[in-house]
């Protein structure tokens, strides 16, 4: 799934050591695109954000990107007024480098809270990086943004628009701090369609809804989540705009990427075994529905059941229960993998075959609430020892 | 804490070992008053509630109550109308026995959800309980209530009102699915005060409001939870009404006595080694002060910081910024014990000494956020390997 990946047309890659927290590996990142691109992003809803994020924010608005420069080992977050002042640099050597003088590179940080960024290594390391852009993979970007993630995590998609070959190609990096009710962890996608900066927008935040925003692994929303999208019409096609075809097309290989890379994120989710698909059918409003599903993914006593391979369904019922949410107990019917373990709130007895089902590598709890028509998908990863190993010494 | 205790008057106690699920030791206790007494009661508000839970809080408005039943082992949860007969049953045996008329005998249970109640041995067990009534004591039934904690808890107060020694003793049980914005575990509370019903529900409602229900363990509601509290009258006191002296003398022990019960569960949460006292002040309003500080101590990143000395304030930051409250981060400080970690919401660098203010048995984690005036205290404990271990292979 990693291995395999296209690049769209005019996008260019560099990756650098700045040795801003971790030994002997890339911790920078410059994603460069020759000609100019409409760019979309969303971004984190906590009240306490990166100074990169609020740059971000601010800047998608303008009309034209070139590219985005990120760093791991350091979110650059509650850092002050200096904070904002080393976003502003890192954009600024990046422009200055690359000779931008009419659009837009973001920057996006990643990694411990509350340390001053290490500008005097940084701002060295981005002027090598643009000495050698182009000299760097798509793949090489995606290992230097890693921070507890155990593999990198990318996605391409190529699809046929007006007989011209179209790539999509995202990465994202996980993996805590990672909720829903927001953005989402760091995601760089990029392509060389064309396509109105208004459609692309509309595309990026209808995608993220049914992949990155139904994600979660610990249910703390981080203060850097970012997804930017970049767009530099490359291929030569006929600019895409909203409501036709051609811009379904484009999403539906944009829903592939997003939720192939919020998959990678659940799947390597720290200290995680095994992926969680919570499915929630049947609920009497939309928003029932959703907050239900998503209090059974973050009821830890579930995670640590489906590690433990324990059909214990008591706690599905319980977290359910503690929704806030109305219903009858005495209508719902829980399935693990396929072996149905509760009918009308009662067990069926059916405790070794679901332990089977939950021997495997992605399980699926399928709850049917039988009070009405509204589904929703959450999905997350099973808590063990390693999440308690990974989190008791991070910054230390 | 645990060893010296008193027992109010005219209270007997009986514990037996059914079998329920545990090997060699009691499972069920029954707490007898041979005096009448008047009841309050507090009870979970999960959607999904045991029948014990149902038929509690039925019988909880009549007038007379002469006391409880209570096992360990298996919930009584998810078992439909059989589960709902299995109280009934349960009841009317220690009525019968102890050949009681006139008043209520209230049903609790703990354990596993979802598995019929072995009533083939419950039944005979309760009835060599009445036998042997009054051959134990209020440790005894202490003990019986456990299930994964490992430590009885109780805690008893004695007073004077009128010149004669009043005592109020409780006992509880954790630890774990124990989150705030419920009633809380099974918590049992007696008196020989004289006290009217209305009253006695006043003192127990609001007292467990700063105790109970601001304690958290995994954020999980049980379906289970009840504070029952049961007054005989036995000092001879003149009934004690609400809004007199008496009545601030009586709410007084029972606060000590709910308060202390209540921290003896985070104490024990599973696998914890240190409780946290998150200490919220300064909040717009107090809404937002308890919202803020119940998001921090359901952090898993917050926890485990804890756990591991680990003075990363960014994720209490973080956790505050996702709690859906509108704060300014520029005018957070923290303090972990007495070091001020964060100041005008950045760092102050006292990384060392922060780290040497975690590594102690209780931990306290205090927040101003200067924006009003209103405080919030939630009480939780550390996130380590044990919790996991616990809860990965609870029912099998």
């Amino acid at each position: 799934m990693t291995n395999n990946y296209s690049i769209p047309k005019e996008f260019l890659f560099a990756v650098i050591d700045a040795a801003i927290k971790y030994d002997n590996r890339n911790d920078i990142a410059i994603i460069y695109s020759k000609n100019p691109c409409v760019a979309a992003g969303v971004f984190t809803k906590n009240v306490v954000k990166s100074p990169s994020v609020v740059y971000d924010m601010e800047r998608i608005k303008y009309p034209i990107a070139y590219g985005i420069v990120v760093n791991s080992g350091n979110a650059n977050t509650c850092t002050g007024q200096q904070g904002m002042d080393d976003v502003i640099t890192m954009s600024e050597t990046v422009k200055t480098g690359l000779k931008i003088s009419d659009g837009e590179v973001f920057v996006s940080s990643t990694g411990v809270i509350g340390v001053p960024m290490p500008m005097e290594r940084i701002i060295p390391a981005i002027k090598r990086g643009i000495d050698k852009i182009g000299e760097y993979t798509l793949m090489d970007a995606a290992k230097a943004i890693m921070t507890t993630d155990t593999f990198p995590k990318i996605h391409s998609k190529t699809f046929i628009i007006e007989g011209k070959t179209v790539t999509i190609s995202g990465i994202t990096k996980g993996s805590g701090m990672i909720s829903p009710n927001m953005a989402t962890t760091l995601s760089f996608i990029i392509t060389d369609a064309e396509i109105e900066k208004s459609a692309l927008d509309n595309a990026l935040r209808q995608s993220i809804e049914q992949s990155f925003n139904k994600i979660t692994v610990d249910g703390d929303m981080s203060t850097n989540d970012t997804v930017l999208i970049l767009a530099n019409g490359a291929c030569g096609n006929t600019v895409i705009k909203s409501d036709t075809l051609e811009y379904d097309v484009f999403k539906q290989a944009l829903d592939e990427i997003t939720m192939s890379l919020s998959q990678m994120i659940v799947k390597d989710g720290e200290g995680a075994t095994k992926t969680i698909c919570i499915e929630l059918n049947g609920a009497a409003t939309k928003s029932d529905a959703e907050r239900l599903a998503r209090k059974v993914a973050d009821s830890m006593l579930v995670r640590t059941a489906v590690y433990g391979n324990d059909p214990n369904w008591g706690r599905i019922m319980c977290a359910l229960g503690g929704a806030g949410v109305a219903f009858s107990p005495y209508k719902v019917d829980i399935f693990i993998g396929k072996v149905q373990i509760v009918a009308d709130g009662l067990g069926t007895k059916m405790d070794a075959e679901a332990s089977k089902a939950l021997d495997v590598k992605d399980v699926n709890l399928r709850i049917d609430l039988r009070e009405g028509v509204y589904n929703a998908k959450v999905f997350t990863c099973d808590l063990t020892e390693g999440y308690i190993k990974i989190n008791a010494h991070y910054t230390t």
